[in-house]
């Protein structure tokens, strides 16, 4: 089993992403801050075609005020909007375990207290059933986030005490936690039940690496374990509530959207909302870990088989369907109707990771880079205040704003979404980055480097370096100091780099790849090892089963997947025909005044020529169409949308 | 300007529509009387997702009984139920004109009987309103209906006239006519808005050309003129009622849905729900066809043209989403979420008939043919039993049964629908077909031959026979006596022909095609006219503006689209890749025994191979695939989906 390491003991000195780290610092957090204070006369989006969503402001710090009676007024927006409150509060925790600053951290503290002044004297905390239906504290948990805004605040509370070692807002989650317990478990007279949405497992399980205590990671089991042992245990809870005269109504609660159908130790499919699955699946791994539970892993094993065999984008996005934001079929992945909620490839992420923990195979890597790179990055803007929800593959403004099946997808970042669980969560994770460069073992004589990025890590008795300019550069050297210590250097090896040859001191090394890693076991006393390697544009095939890619490429160089925009080419971009062949003629050329720096690939397709005939009608019998050779220049994926709206196409005909 | 002949007047000699004819006189017209009349053990299906949709009985018939006082009980299904009964009458008015039958003519007798008891003292009659809201009776008509239902009441009406010379039907709806008369229109104190669902434009329209009462037409013309003059009149009447304690909502009204916005005679885009929006073109066809307005048939022509070079599948299916059942942006077609509702075809059939008699162009029937043939065709099954609301053009059951945004698309007809505008519209539209074969001048003296279909037609001084066994041969003789009178025969000369030879007793013709038509003047005296042609095997290609159907080609041969079946291939249809060129050697193969008799096509193919690197993984770089050569076995696209649950797709990979 693997570890990580404190995310203030990697230190980046990468440009790439150090630009996003600074950048969140600098302007996310404190833009975010702005909008959950209702300080920002921004324009805020609903995140789907539904008049009824709440977008005209955040609220959620106004409604911890009014929580906390310091303030009269109506709560306003999701019942949810908590959690972003503590989002924030975790990307503001590794901000300062980066670089502490003392403003941010008094505005921290702000916010602490105020969360602690809202909380209620036995520990409940949730402001919108607190202000709005105090009757109905978790009495209705198909809908009602309780333990999800739970989770979050654990997250939180963890982080900011890893940062500042101030222990308040831990105070408050372990209160929260408390009265949970309190009012869940199999005891007599106690819930039964588990939140309709997902994460307080993943959270108590964290909470139990950080505290130590086994009665968090009991309770983590419980929840893992009552989920849909009883599927008509929310059905029941809203038959009593009505029977109490506390509601009237008779919800249709869909046990597969929230995946209660089954235990999910019995669960072996991704189904229903993409963003439950994958944080309860991301639980599920964490809890399986320390509890030794076999079966545990192996539904973990199949969800991760069925989610990246058979219903994961190129770009790491999930989620096919806006109805729900749910997974669909096994490769059913169409790329202008899909969801890809940023969140999702987020917890993508999470849950990649975990595994990899469990089982250091590269494969769990490849999808957590193919996340961060692309599906994940593509959820913030350039200059980090705009923010996507939905990630789409392919979009034609011109047409996708006349169809409503499509009304999800926007073409910019807006400023602040009615349901912003993305921004703060895209903030919390890139504001991370570093904890996923480097994993050790138990024992701390193996270090895992798993991607290229230019670092220094510091560890009890010794340091690695990574000196690099990827992805400018193909050349990456490590400087391990171990004090002469035996330790094994495990270097990931990604499978989109060509011909790679490893020296040490200089020395060309035979490369033996086990699970995608090279390995260099050794008594360490400052050797210079170097990887030098290719990387070729290449062509992506999606498996044919994937009928929305049939006779259509991809190109990725590196672990960026890369998109047309037609800003940079002509309009109609369905006109451009690339044959795989000419990917090896193609341009790479790094442009520093490019949307802030990214190496744009310029490649040689055929353009269909749309002559008058066309204006006339919509089929013609054995049309012979005009060709014209055109450079087709195309842009990493992650930095599409930020100069004004076009079309944007990741899979090319070819 | 053109006029239609009687339906009785053209007796089909084709086996192809005589069978259709003769099967909905002795099927379909007795099952949908005995569905209507809840004596059918048939499962009705929903017509899309939404299980507030009713769907457990027709009821149609009970709920004139009840409004008849005949009956105690509610009113159960759709508002515009009635329309339904109305649909089943014309249709077997036309059965009637075609092959009289005095049973038939009994059980309508009955049926109209019954209509007359419901209907009220003053004219009034909607069961819906009559027995659920009396109060509301024209005030709430942005969804009611009930000028719709009138219309289709006039339509049967006057076909039952026709038919028998019965006229209990007609007074019952010159008397709704009446009633309507007295609420609507420009004097003080009346209603000045229109039916939120448009019908009776087109049939008063029609009422007028029946009785020549120019009080019809003037009712029709203040219809059209009414509509979107005030955009606001609905949300008036729900305020109005609201006010008056009559109602306390407030839906929203969307004005494109329901072609509102502004007035008809302004629009040039067709928008909004596909069928309101044909209907309501055909209405103001006929209308300017009589009214001579010119800005009328100008925004006519204007919205013809969007449908037919910018928002029609080659199905002449139209309506792209299931958002409302409607249009949506230029060049919008998916394949896999559209609508194309059967009755949206069925409209555009309407449409174009009458734009063509008042501009005798052929592109009006090509349009015209390639609904019949295919979009409406395939809203029914072999049988006569089943029946389409959606006609989708690629259906992957496995991936549509996952998907929500395909919840509307249906992979076998249902017996019956909760909505069932469909099934009696198609009854009633392919019951006359006879009515599109032939269509002649005012004076009497062109006869334009639209279709080839063998079948004779009576007139005034003399007849044309029409000799072919089209569309299995391609050899058309026609038979023309007109006493010695000099008179012209126009016969449309379809695009997807090659190679035309006309003789006139045996010595060839020169072809000088006027408007798509060989026109042929002379005094007959019963000469034969042949015409030879060969009809190859056709690449379709469409316009690159439509991305949904870019590196994709369809396949046409005379006037049916082809679509290929998984049942006669291998399944993973998107796994066939058709050179256009091999078209040329394409096997044509009539098939007596298969789906009622077809000709089937076999057309080369590069059929790839999933090896079985795909089983674990969605994306591979640089793949080189395997390819066998396969023969993929195309059928006609309106005979798909009667052997069982399979995969379908119109539009081939290339």
């Amino acid at each position: 089993m693997l570890r990580e390491f404190a995310i203030n003991k990697v230190h980046i000195k990468d440009t790439f992403w150090n630009y996003y780290v600074k950048n969140i610092k600098n302007k996310t957090i404190p833009f975010q801050y702005k909008v959950m204070d209702n300080d920002m006369d921004i324009n805020i989006e609903r995140e789907r075609e539904d008049e009824s969503l709440p977008a005209e402001k955040s609220n959620a710090l106004e409604n911890f005020r009014i929580a906390a009676g310091l303030k009269d007024g109506e709560h306003y927006g999701w019942f949810f909007q908590d959690s972003d409150v503590y989002k924030w509060l975790e990307a503001v925790s590794y901000s300062l375990q980066i670089s502490p600053d003392k403003e941010l951290e008094e505005l921290a503290d702000s916010v602490i207290d105020l969360i602690g002044k809202a909380q209620e004297k036995d520990g409940y905390l949730q402001t919108f059933f607190q202000v709005k239906f105090p009757n109905r504290k978790y009495r209705e948990l198909h809908y009602s986030h309780e333990l999800y805004c739970a989770g979050h605040l654990m997250e939180a509370a963890i982080g900011y005490t890893e940062a500042t070692g101030k222990r308040e807002l831990l105070q408050i989650a372990l209160k929260v936690v408390d009265n949970i317990a309190k009012h869940f478990g199999y005891e007599e007279g106690k819930i039964q039940g588990a939140d309709g949405h997902q994460e307080i497992e993943l959270a108590l399980a964290k909470l139990y690496e950080f505290t130590g205590k086994k009665k968090y990671l009991d309770l983590a089991v419980f929840f893992i374990d009552v989920r849909g042992k009883d599927p008509l245990f929310y059905d029941k809870q809203v038959e009593q509530n009505n029977k109490d005269g506390i509601t009237n109504d008779y919800p249709k609660i869909d046990l597969k959207y929230l995946q209660a159908y089954t235990q999910p130790k019995k669960q072996t499919k991704a189904v229903g909302h993409a963003v439950r699955m994958l944080y309860m699946a991301t639980g599920m791994a964490r809890i399986a870990k320390h509890s030794n539970d076999e079966q545990l892993f192996m539904a973990c094993k199949e969800i991760w088989r069925d989610v990246i065999s058979k219903k994961m984008y190129i770009t790491a996005g999930v989620g096919s369907t806006v109805h729900g934001e749910a997974f669909t079929g096994e490769y059913d992945l169409p790329n202008d109707t899909m969801y890809c909620e940023t969140c999702a490839s987020i917890a993508l992420i999470y849950f990649a990771y975990e595994m990899f923990k469990i089982e250091p195979k590269a494969e769990y890597i490849e999808i957590m880079e193919r996340a961060l790179y692309n599906g994940v990055l593509s959820g913030a803007s350039i200059e980090g205040k705009h923010f996507f929800y939905v990630n789409p593959l392919e979009v034609y403004p011109s047409i996708s704003k006349n169809n409503p099946g499509q009304g999800h997808v926007k073409y910019q970042r807006p400023n602040w979404l009615g349901c912003a669980c993305c921004p703060p969560n895209f903030a919390r994770t890139i504001g991370s980055i570093q904890r996923y460069f480097y994993t050790w073992d138990e024992e701390g004589q193996i270090i895992y480097s798993n991607l290229f990025v230019a670092s220094k890590l510091d560890f009890p008795g010794g340091s690695l370096e990574q000196m690099t300019e990827f992805p400018k550069q193909n050349r990456v050297k490590y400087h391990l100091k171990t004090d002469g210590q035996f330790a094994t250097l495990k270097i990931r090896i990604p499978q989109w780099l060509k011909n790679p040859l490893l020296y040490v001191e200089g020395i060309p090394v035979e490369m033996n790849l086990i699970d995608g890693y090279v390995e260099l076991k050794r008594k360490w006393n400052g050797e210079i090892v170097e990887l030098v390697f290719e990387t070729p544009v290449l062509a992506v095939t999606a498996n044919p089963n994937v009928v929305a890619d049939v006779n259509r490429i991809a190109i990725q160089r590196g672990p960026f997947v890369y998109c047309a925009e037609s800003i940079d080419n002509e309009e109609k971009l369905q006109t451009y025909h690339v044959n795989p062949k000419n990917l090896e003629r193609a341009k790479v050329c790094y442009q520093p005044g490019i949307l802030n720096g990214i190496t744009q690939l310029m490649v040689e397709a055929d353009h269909e020529l749309v002559d008058k005939s066309w204006q006339e009608t919509l089929y013609q019998f054995n049309f012979k169409g005009n060709i014209e050779k055109k450079e087709l220049t195309l842009i990493p994926y992650y930095s599409w949308g930020n100069r004004g709206e076009c079309e944007m196409v990741v899979w090319l005909y070819k």
